[in-house]
């Protein structure tokens, strides 16, 4: 049983561990909204390695946070990291760009700051949200192409010939930017086929339909990283 | 023999796998320096693997990117990672929240994007450095303090008894921010006493003496991670 403490009522960073975890079926319990929001903090202030924020990962005794860091530790116990050491690598070093992007795509709405109200920097998010879908967008979602064009066995998913936790990633990134920037996604869906391909393949994948449907699945919203406000996919 | 790929003319993200590869006295070269930073885009275009941005580091036929990643995989064969995996995922966490404190440190200066100049954004910028300033540095530095404090074996090195590569990380990001932040780090040494000893104890570890003397190492400057500009350290 693995509990998961990140905040409620966004998906947020924790989304990319639950994608993992209900793909895998893994018992888990989300802990912040069974225990509120509190549960993350006093499990900080109790461990000597406290993670700087969520979302974190206990399994028994040991604590794990940073998105990447526990999809690196969870992937071999789920069967959804490649088995080489060197492919897996791979996968990791692709989460990680994936953890590159959500930044950028949080602060094309925050980019004074996330102590701030978008309310607040709403001039700075215009011109910050325009760099992002102008150049930081194609320039990612290019690389996206490439690697699922590039893969030696096949551009089914992003690492080797089976699916591993980077590819429900991929998926919930491209979602967010759909729900996020919309006229801007659908301006650049065509140029992206593998992408495209790749993202109705996960929304398909059988291991993940019950989650799906579940009321665990949050909707995006503006609370979290990826938020839809016209003017800034103007 | 190792290639590191990294932009010349700054220290930026290629110096923490270079205070790595220097403390452990490993082979290596810097190849945007030998053959110009076009060798950078040169070496992605040829390999089924290649990486968003640089670093990028070969060893042989492999190919990897992302400093973490990179760090995370030569921790091991530099004897500069703990010996036990989870301790090895402890410190692959730490360096992970030293790069979110990158971005930051980054975007303190770029808050509207990299692809303009500093000028292109200054009244942005001291938006976003004084946040910076006054949310994000303690908020990061306290939690460096605190995971040195909370260390069961000792506040000497960040992970168990002995140096990893995480502790050059953070040696170099204090360094960072006392270059680019000068007046703000005089105020806010006093209250970060391990981090302190900690960043005088990198300085003056031993294998690292002949590195820290010789032109390999670039000083911080205005093309980098780390700007003092000093309209933003007000």
């Amino acid at each position: 049983m693995y509990d998961l403490y990140y905040w409620t009522g966004i998906p947020g960073r924790g989304e990319f561990v639950r994608l993992a975890l209900e793909a895998a079926g893994a018992p888990y319990r989300d802990m912040a909204r069974i225990k509120g929001d509190g549960a993350i903090e006093a499990l900080a202030d109790r461990v000597s390695t406290p993670s700087f924020a969520p979302p974190v990962l206990t399994d028994g005794e040991f604590v794990i946070g940073q998105t990447a860091a526990i999809l690196l530790y969870l992937g071999p116990i789920l069967k959804l990291s490649p088995r080489a050491a060197k492919p897996r690598l791979w996968a990791h070093q692709i989460q990680l760009t994936i953890a590159d992007f959500v930044v950028e795509a949080h602060d094309s709405h925050h980019p004074v700051g996330a102590g701030l109200y978008y309310e607040q920097q709403t001039r700075e998010a215009k011109r910050r949200a325009r760099e992002f879908r102008e150049a930081r967008v194609p320039r990612f979602m290019d690389w996206f192409e490439t690697i699922l064009a590039r893969n030696p066995t096949g551009s089914t998913w992003l690492v080797g010939r089976r699916p591993s936790y980077v590819d429900f990633s991929l998926f919930q990134i491209v979602e967010g930017l759909a729900y996020a920037y919309p006229r801007l996604w659908a301006a650049l869906a065509d140029g992206y086929p593998l992408i495209g391909a790749h993202r109705a393949r996960v929304a398909a994948f059988p291991a993940l339909q019950p989650y799906f449907r579940s009321k665990r699945r949050l909707d995006f919203n503006e609370g979290g990283l990826f938020r839809h406000y016209p003017e800034l996919d103007a």
